[in-house]
């Protein structure tokens, strides 16, 4: 094809290939959803380098699909009109740390372990972001977010600045160094989620937060989803600056013990992190035991030392591991988010959907942001079960928009939430589809994602 | 004018008026710009006539301009094409209220003040906004944000969702009930600080926080703005979540003490607020003295009792009102942001030259945002008092875009920040002003405001 020998000529053979292992890297992520190769993947090095990129492929009109870590879960990353795969592995510098102003600019390809290694040793974290490794880049065109989004909020919140470029190949930066502006419109948190499809972010910088002396984990359980919502809205009212706070069901810890060994207590169970300095953490675990029991918890349990703390946290850990192991299953991931008052709602309609279907199915959260993931597993040798499944992901999601909720908590849209558009967003979507049509008129940027 | 006719007759004439008074007070906000005053004002009920004035506005291609409190600093609601005044204060109603989810919904037109009294009875405050009292329509509207932002954010960070108007009269949501959403463009931040030139916005959901039980202020002086700087980013860096960190620049103090016959010591000064539970303030302040102390801090005071707190904050109050007292004098208000490590830069160019240019001047800021106000005093009556003044700030500002930073921290654009568009956004603001041209083609919205 005209335009790879235009991006070989242009580029050299280094940051340039169609080898078949790399066209497989490139062609899925982390989804079920079918993989697709791209014709070629490049490896930008520059700003200038990707410039060149969208030349050709506005002048040829060829599909450019950004790539990060291909972690995604919504099938961002596949190049479903094929074109360009790009890959932003050779851009993974810290470009500029200021540790005084508690702040770092990189590279978009840099994961977040190498950044987080990077600035610890001035007793620094970035924590935002998926608690799975990725790239920044890559976070960033998500919206990803984790356990710690209910501390401190999600990859929006994190940014203050964005170099992009667009389809055009015109650049330019979206913020400031300074923390907070009111200068202009926010193209930041327009681009921060928008999963590749307004421009290509070359640049990043972020916010950070001091690395806590010491932390506390604790777990209890509760008779219902109710009790332990309520818990988690006593902590958020009390102003407890919760770390991480997580929901399992009794079932999903069933399931745990059944596949790992494990006896944990078969209840719905709350796991806290408590962070702080060492004082102030003893104060707010001893608040939230007293807010717990009031509710009638049981099985309260606290540790602070490395090791107990790793075993209280173990059920929570061995969730993803316990589904894994169950051979032959696929499974269909959920990921809604709805006011925490509503998700008992959700909780129970999950379970009593997936009994009354016979499927497995593993069901936990970020209760404190209200975010709601599933996992249902599915022979797909069995007729049938895969659709069982779709079905019923589609259940909860449709309920949680009607509770005023939203199709995705963390994951994003891609193709898997493409079809929910327009029960949440209604009229807005034809806004979002016309910025779409002003920043990438030809539509070449990662098409087909988001909208069709 | 046929237009306004066919207001009164939509629209009835209790919402709907000419009256000389009502003209005079929405000619204007509470900057030194120019009064114009709009032909109409406008008194709009619900979404339903917030439409019907912008049919009418689009067939006739009117000017509208929304108006909340008009406390703005910059010019933001003066019609300058005149037309339609466009205010909210009918429309100040509390939607809907989840003290357990921690969330409200409300019209514009309700002020901070109104909304914070009616949900302190469940424990929770609304922490988003200016200090000073204003709509919150017109909060979102300039993204506002004061003293606490440096714990709770700004505005953007409060917001869940909007519903917006646009000028042809299409309505939509911005975002859900939930605290976290990936999906889609993320169109609140969009419309947050784009101070009414977008869209109208008709209802806002919030997040809200728990009043803190017990707080502490202290107070404490350094013999540079260096100090001053270094003592923020420790107190940051150690995790502390101050609550409001506050320099005022020893000149400053020392009109202060002139104008209200105080004697506060005449060095620069760091004001401090903390706000938790009881221990955990404590331990705080401890912290918080120590890294003071090590520094070289010299007067070094905390209460917790209100009245010596209210003592102790005095100072910080006394700014205002001291500066309101110079009787026959004018002021230009700044409003820059730069990351903290440059703010000793800023502070001293901005001493020396109000120092050198003769013309008395306040200096004082929300350092731990690295957000940074002046006030430059000038006599009317002389001749070129205000062109220095003027050139003064604007030095001001083009120093802060220079060392990374933004021409408004707060505030917002309007008139007076229209000029450092160009130099704060460069290629960015390209992309605006297409997106003010995609969701308000005839520019009825608000016109003249952030670009030109
Ligand atoms: C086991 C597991 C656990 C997970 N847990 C979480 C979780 O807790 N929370 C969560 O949010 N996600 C989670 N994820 C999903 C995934 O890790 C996140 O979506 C992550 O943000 C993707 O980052 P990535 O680097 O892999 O990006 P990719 O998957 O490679 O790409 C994601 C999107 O970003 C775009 N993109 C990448 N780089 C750029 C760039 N420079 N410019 C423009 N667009 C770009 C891509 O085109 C694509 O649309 C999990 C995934 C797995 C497999
Ligand atoms: C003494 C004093 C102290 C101040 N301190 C601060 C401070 O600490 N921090 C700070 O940020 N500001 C401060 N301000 C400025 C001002 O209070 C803020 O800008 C405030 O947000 C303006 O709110 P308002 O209701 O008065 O809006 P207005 O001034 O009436 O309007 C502001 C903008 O919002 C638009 N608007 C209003 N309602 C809507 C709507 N429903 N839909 C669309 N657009 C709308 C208007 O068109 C205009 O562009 C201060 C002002 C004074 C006088």
């Amino acid at each position: 094809m005209l335009y790879i020998e235009k991006l070989y000529e242009k580029l050299g053979t280094e940051k340039v290939t169609q080898q078949e292992t790399e066209l497989k890297r490139h062609s899925k992520d982390e989804s079920m959803h079918d993989a697709v190769y791209p014709d070629v993947v490049c490896f930008p090095e520059s700003k200038e380098d990707i410039q060149i990129i969208l030349h050709i492929a506005s002048e040829y009109q060829i599909a450019v699909t950004p790539f990060g870590a291909g972690s995604g879960l919504e099938g961002q990353v596949i190049p479903i009109q094929k074109g360009i795969s790009l890959d932003f592995q050779n851009m993974n510098k810290v470009l500029d740390f200021s540790p005084e102003d508690m702040r770092v600019t990189v590279q978009p390809g840099i994961m977040k372990s190498e950044l987080n290694q990077f600035i610890s040793q001035q007793g620094l974290f970035f924590a935002g972001g998926p608690d799975y490794d990725a790239t920044i880049g890559g976070m960033t065109a998500t919206n990803a977010s984790g356990t710690r989004a209910v501390r401190y909020g999600v990859m929006r919140d994190q940014i203050l600045d964005l170099e992009v470029v667009l389809a055009d190949g015109m650049s330019f930066h979206t913020g400031t160094k300074a923390k907070k502006s009111s200068s202009g419109y926010h193209l930041t948190s327009l681009f921060a989620g928008s999963e590749g499809t307004l421009g290509i972010i070359t640049e990043i910088t972020l916010k950070l937060h001091s690395i806590p002396d010491y932390s506390t984990v604790a777990r209890c359980t509760f008779e219902t989803p109710e009790l332990c919502a309520i818990a988690a809205q006593n902590i958020l009212l009390n102003g407890i600056p919760i770390m991480r706070m997580e929901l399992i069901d009794s079932v999903s810890i069933g399931i745990i013990n059944k596949q790992c060994g494990h006896d944990f207590p078969v209840k719905h169970s709350l796991f806290l992190e408590f962070a702080g300095p060492k004082n102030t953490v003893a104060e707010e675990v001893k608040l939230a035991s007293k807010i717990m029991h009031d509710l009638g918890c049981e099985n309260w349990d606290a540790a602070s030392d490395s090791i107990s703390k790793k075993k209280l946290w173990e059920a929570r850990v061995q969730l993803a591991v316990s589904f894994q192991d169950l051979k032959g299953m696929k499974e269909i991931g959920g990921d809604v988010c709805v006011p925490i008052s509503q998700l008992p709602k959700l909780v129970s309609f999950t379970r009593s959907s997936m009994d009354e279907s016979g499927l497995k199915g593993a069901l936990w959260g970020h209760i404190g942001d209200g975010n709601f993931h599933t996992s249902i597993l599915y022979n797909p040798e069995v007729n049938g079960e895969q659709e069982l499944a779709e079905q019923i992901n589609d259940a909860i999601v449709n309920l949680a928009i009607e509770v005023g909720g939203t199709c995705t908590g963390e994951h994003g849209v891609g193709l898997g939430k493409k079809k929910f558009q327009v029960s949440e967003h209604g009229a807005a979507l034809e806004m979002m589809q016309r910025t779409k049509q002003l920043y990438d008129p030809k539509g070449i940027l990662n098409p087909g994602k988001i909208f069709s």
